[in-house]
């Protein structure tokens, strides 16, 4: 445990909360106030919560994902709703770790400030020292949680043995950036009056293009629109507009613009990445260019392996090429399997 | 001209009129009400509004471009505000031809129907009929005006000599379609909010996403945005913004909504062109994917030139890139450019 003069925060472990299903479950969860001094934001009282599944003795992994990720990764026996991360469930990696996640500060729509992922990071330190835990063994971070997982290893380094960044970098490509404010624009148009679900309707459904890939739209979707009512319908509106109405119903508007948001505000040089390091990029993704992959595996001071697979589900590849992403894993998580500097497997 | 029974429009000469300025004008304007059977949406009357410029012995060649252009191609004497192309106004072939073009059916929100390619193309060949015009020496359409364009070719194929098709193609691509569905969307929320110009500006500003690339905003922008009252603004929005602004100002929604509809109904069978045909496809082009264009130029069924370009502003590539477009009309303009059967520059 670092020393107390090194921490930004406070754990409170007086009304410190956990839940646990059944005598000897296979996952917990809890939750803590935290007094943390955010990165743009001043000092803010928040809540932490944390779920943890897997054995005692397994080596421990956090395992982060997107912005509408959670702490629930994967079904348990004692949380046996599906997790965000359900395509790694039969992954073998999964079964020999133990795994910590959170749910993102701000994603309870209670904290409507500027978060940066440095931020994130200090939330995930504040769940170690709640749980006695002194250092992860790997951080596996996928989209938004790369980047958290970057800033972790670049502000407690000392607290993770390694790091697996997939679909993340050290900067938003300002491509990416001006997409993200353009959804943001829309949540607000939608608050104007009343139909602030509407408005992240539409707006997820702009971000889902960017998750997604021409090619994948071109072999799903028939070019030719309906016309219905006057008006022309395309081929994937409906499926969009019900995933954009499901997402919504479930988020709320200060939640998602303050995360969107967080990602254009994680910025960490490089150089400053001193663990042994996983990169994965998919080279259809449109949010986070490879190109900005390899500048990050170009200048972390450590081992690095950089991975480029390719999938016609661009970014979102993280979720929906689970066999090739259980294969980096089970090689990333092996001891000793970054022995070599610089690797690139394109 | 064709015999009248193959016409599906009916021209009102009696109260055609005509503004030319000065004496020997370089350029004249003219309007003339047309009652004209649409695909999609049953006989209408519409006002068909068109400009020529340049001498009357020249070649006479139709240039349309984009939703947003309109008749004024280039400035003229006659009318010398800038057109929507005055990036082709030193061009040689534009000193060498005379330029007919039109305002879109719809582009002044007149008309609240599903438009398709076709019914522009009818309008085009009335006003050949009103100019008495028998035949264009070529079409030259950029975007909207390539869809237009083949399917002028397509329905009236006497009346026209030639086809330059720049980023466009027989169909819409499903992903593209996507994002233009989520426009009209954003048009439709504002006008729900009472907040037409902003639905507007913000459609607009999506809609520019498309037609530019991620190359051009990672060298344009900075990818760190600044923190203004407790909101991040990233790097291009201020840009975005006023770009979005300005063009609300000017379009309707009714307009904007109809033409954006009206590029994905468009639907033309590749065989049924059977003119000599230019295609020019920007490599980087998110939009119009040079793939659709490659498929077009297969299908053809006459001597076709296929170029493909590249461009940091992908699909506004057609505005962006004078001097290559210029080398392209100045070669495909000449007569007898086009003798070999099928080339591919790449």
């Amino acid at each position: 445990m670092p020393a107390a003069a090194a921490r930004s925060f406070e754990v409170l472990p007086s009304v410190r909360h956990v839940d646990a299903a059944g005598d000897t479950p296979d996952a917990c969860r809890g939750e803590f106030p935290l007094t943390l001094a955010f990165r743009h934001a001043g000092v803010q009282r928040v809540v932490v919560r944390w779920e943890v599944r897997g054995a005692a003795h397994l080596p421990i992994v956090a395992v982060l994902g997107g912005i509408s990720a959670h702490r629930h990764v994967a079904a348990s026996d004692a949380f046996c709703e599906r997790g965000w991360w359900d395509a790694q469930a039969d992954a073998r990696w999964l079964a020999t770790h133990r795994v910590l996640s959170i749910d993102w500060l701000g994603s309870d729509g209670a904290l409507d400030v500027p978060i940066d992922t440095a931020d994130q990071a200090a939330a995930l330190a504040a769940v170690l020292d709640a749980l006695d835990i002194d250092a992860l063994d790997a951080i596996v971070g996928c989209s938004y949680g790369a980047m958290v997982g970057l800033a972790f290893a670049v502000a407690h380094p000392s607290r993770v043995q390694k790091l697996v960044a997939i679909a993340g970098a050290h900067r938003p490509h300002p491509f990416a950036s001006a997409w993200r404010a353009l959804q943001r624009s829309v949540v607000a148009l939608g608050q104007l009056q009343c139909d602030e679900a509407q408005g992240l309707s539409i707006a997820r459904q702009i971000a889902m293009l960017s998750y997604r890939t021409p090619e994948e739209f071109g072999a799903r979707f028939d070019a030719t629109p309906i016309l219905d009512g006057g008006s022309a319908r395309c081929a994937s509106e409906a499926w969009l507009a019900e995933r954009g109405a499901s997402w919504a119903n479930r988020t709320s508007a200060t939640a998602f613009v303050r995360l969107s948001e967080s990602i254009d505000l994680h910025a960490i040089p490089p150089p400053a990445v001193r663990i042994p390091t996983t990169l994965v990029a998919f080279a259809e993704d449109q949010l986070v260019p490879p190109d900005d992959i390899r500048t990050l595996a170009a200048g972390i001071a450590a081992p690095v392996r950089l991975q480029v697979l390719h999938s016609q589900y661009g970014h979102d590849g993280f979720l929906k090429e689970p066999d090739a992403i259980a294969q980096v894993l089970a090689r990333a998580l092996d001891v000793g399997a970054l022995d070599g500097k610089r690797e690139v497997c394109a």
